[in-house]
């Protein structure tokens, strides 16, 4: 009965909302129930009174799990797309549900920053947010996740094709598209 | 697919948890999936950061409005035991929900505390609480509520009965069961 809890973790603008969502279509695709937990949303409406300083951000991460745990013994899928920058906020998540997996968005900062899809990082560099984790505050890197996405290097469709095959989920796409390497070009390389 | 969201609102002592429990048992045993969210627990996972002020249970009452929602909107029923002594609590749970359901557990202030199986009466009186419903703080008696339960005056079964009868699920117990007042006798009257 219990289902599967995914957290994508890592920088902003790393990919993990965009993750999320292919990855949500995918089990909505097989009939599965699921529930995406987005860290902006989760934010609105259950910890509209924290910031971002380390023990907000645990503080969330515990409301998360709880949330997770709820869904999940009830049979629900869950994603959860946070930056949880630190281990003891994976970690809460982690203990309060059963079947967990940790993807690491990874991508890096600089290109993140290139980015910047939410303009959060030019607001940082003009000031006006502090606790900016990548830039002002740490962000610890997973240390045994179950899937790495390199999102500077590969598609979604490949960072979907890998969490799937990690949750034992029969994944649907063809070769070329799986292992696009061989034919993916950075337009930026160029 | 969206399952009810059930409120048991009223006085501490006034006895939402056991009903709560009782209609928890009622679901399980038709094989409905169910989830009880009881305010002690939601406070100790999902509000560690509030007090009992009204902008507080305001909050709080938010936050399990939105766990319903989540909950609810995946076929999951959600019994919500839970003071709620404002109408904006009661409102801020019923907004995020489909299928709402408020119950008013309804019993005397002086009989709560009578029973005060929490010991927080005694507590209130020793001046060691404040913002208490009922003593020091205010209830708003709920205007419309789909059932009322008396319960200085019925029976749990009775309560549970009457709320699954305004839900539309079958009772299956007797009659005598059913109507107890004519058996009925305080204990406490003689």
């Amino acid at each position: 009965m219990n289902a599967f809890t995914i957290l994508l973790t890592g920088y902003s603008g790393a990919g993990k909302t965009t993750i999320a969502m292919e990855l949500q279509k995918e089990f909505l695709r097989r009939s599965m129930p699921v529930e995406l937990l987005d860290g902006d949303v989760i934010r609105k409406n259950l910890s509209f009174d924290l910031d971002f300083s380390r023990e907000s951000r645990f503080s969330n991460a515990k409301r998360t799990g709880f949330l997770s745990g709820l869904l999940s013994r009830n049979g629900i899928n869950v994603i959860v797309s946070m930056i949880a920058p630190y281990s003891e906020c994976r970690d809460a998540i982690r203990h309060q549900v059963k079947n967990y997996k940790e993807v690491y968005v990874k991508c890096p900062i600089d290109i993140c920053e290139k980015r910047d899809v939410k303009g959060l990082y030019q607001k940082v560099r003009d000031g006006r947010i502090e606790h900016f984790t990548g830039i002002s505050d740490p962000y610890e890197v997973p240390i045994c996740p179950d899937v790495v996405c390199k999102t500077n290097k590969e598609t979604v469709v490949v960072s979907v094709a890998k969490i799937l095959k990690n949750l034992g989920m029969q994944t649907m796409i063809r070769k070329e598209i799986a292992y696009p390497s061989l034919f993916y070009t950075d337009p930026e390389a160029s």
